[in-house]
């Protein structure tokens, strides 16, 4: 690695702990299951070159914790691996400052990484714990169940048009919009509150759509989910047509918002703002793509 | 993810566990430490365009590994974060292939990873164990200590001009020297063996006098090295200027031998193959390029 680009970590060591040796140490707690899962961003395809590089850092690290909510774990450490044509001081203190802001949101800290040269990437890996045999998964949809969804959908599709200058809304939410795709909220805690009610959970990146099939596919059921109750933002409902809006809630990735699966016997526990959107039935799960005829 | 970009991770289920939910999970054995690290390489910085995907799978796997051996760490999983501009089917096979193979050295899975769409980069993230207070570090080396290296140094260096077609040697070691490049054998065992033996530990992934300068730096020390004592495989004793390649030997990096040093007392103890080179010292560590002068 030249110099500079060992010289642009310090602007990570704010954050950083246990810099100087080849590895980062993780101590788990007995009784603890580690939990890992690694995610990439990639210049042009997941952010515009003109994105805020503060929003780029913290959208890295929220988009990663979220697959950490989706399981039910507890966020205890992350690791940055950066690619960057050069050593840009500007563009990487904005980015360190927006990682180290959702790090700090969920009180934790880089342990390691690699700094390198070439093409702008961010490859961000979290870490989490969770109690030995408590963790969410995506194989116990049972039929039955009730289907709920934490949030409203589609708000990450929608922002693409604000970028792009499509945007069809009220011109008062551009920057709701905007929030919701740079800045997402993993759901940690509910996560957590999740680990002793949900059968299955999932959040949704892809799509409510696509991860409704995902955990179908795992559980060997189906997904049925009911168009008129998807939970859109007064963003959305500014829309004109609304089958639009529909169309991102039921479409759109990137909202990570989760999406997880309750026995009837445990509805009542379901913490306040999570909405049921439909209910888990005998079948097939729908192909990517199966849920077109529900728009209006 | 596009679905072309989700097919080409069948190719990593041969060798891959627990695909399927948002998360790895990793099950770490109580009294044990868990170790990462995480390392890039990217088309044209780390590897030429044209080198064979299967050795750049293997590669990746290798060099991140070798950070574990530099702390005495047992590997126990990986991750594996893969930018590629579009899903080349032969290309993933051929890279699956090589991966897999370093993997299977030691015995470990794949447990998670991304697919993406962008500029091929690779980003390979490692997990190891070490008993708790036993872990090998860079700041435990003590004035008097002896300096060790682990085999020849400079081949990797020396391989690029093999690559370049400059390499001003014996035409019988071409193949060893880019087997050297692109099959380095990260040093577990001896990792594991010196876990009782060496005061501190790094592996030569910058050059030996940069790495040396790490391992003072974090001692508060000096390591002084007997460029005469460098250990040459028989390819660099065939370049017609042998200070050619004693300057590879010593600030080419990429061989992932270890460096280590050693109390006196332990030196019987050092396991065979390794080499001594020099001695810790009082003073502040050597400037980069401040070995120059060494040379013949």
């Amino acid at each position: 690695m030249s110099d500079e680009f060992a010289l642009i970590q310090q602007y990570f060591a704010p954050f950083s702990s246990q810099i100087g040796d080849d590895c980062a140490e993780l101590i788990i707690p007995e009784s603890m299951r580690l939990l890992t899962s690694v995610d990439t961003l990639v210049e042009n395809t997941h952010f515009y070159s003109d994105a805020p590089p503060n929003q780029v850092g913290y959208r890295a690290v929220a988009t990663a914790m979220s697959d950490l909510a989706a399981m039910g774990a507890q966020p205890v450490a992350a690791t940055l691996a950066l690619t960057m044509p050069e050593a840009n001081d500007t563009w990487v203190h904005q980015f360190a400052q927006g990682l180290g802001e959702a790090l700090a949101v969920q009180k934790v800290e880089l342990i390691g990484g690699d700094t390198t040269q070439g093409p702008l990437t961010v490859t961000v890996q979290v870490f989490g714990v969770v109690p030995q045999n408590k963790v969410l998964k995506r194989d116990g949809a049972q039929v039955g169940d009730a289907i709920f969804v934490s949030g409203p959908l589609g708000d990450a599709a929608a922002a693409l048009t604000v970028m792009n200058g499509d945007w069809p809304g009220g011109l008062e939410h551009r920057e709701y919009l905007l929030t919701r795709f740079y800045r997402p909220s993993p759901r940690i805690d509910l996560g957590l509150q999740l680990l002793d009610i949900a059968s299955s959970c999932i959040d949704i990146s892809d799509g409510l759509q696509a991860d409704a099939a995902h955990i179908g596919r795992a559980s060997g059921v189906k997904l049925a989910i009911d168009h008129r109750r998807l939970p859109l933002s007064p963003a959305l409902q500014s829309v004109p047509v609304i089958a639009r809006a529909k169309q991102w809630a039921m479409t759109g990735g990137d909202d990570y918002e989760l999406l997880f699966t309750v026995p009837a016997s445990a509805i009542a526990k379901v913490p306040k703002g999570c909405v049921q959107v439909g209910k888990v039935v005998e079948g097939q799960p729908q192909e990517e793509g199966g849920w077109k005829h529900f728009a209006d």
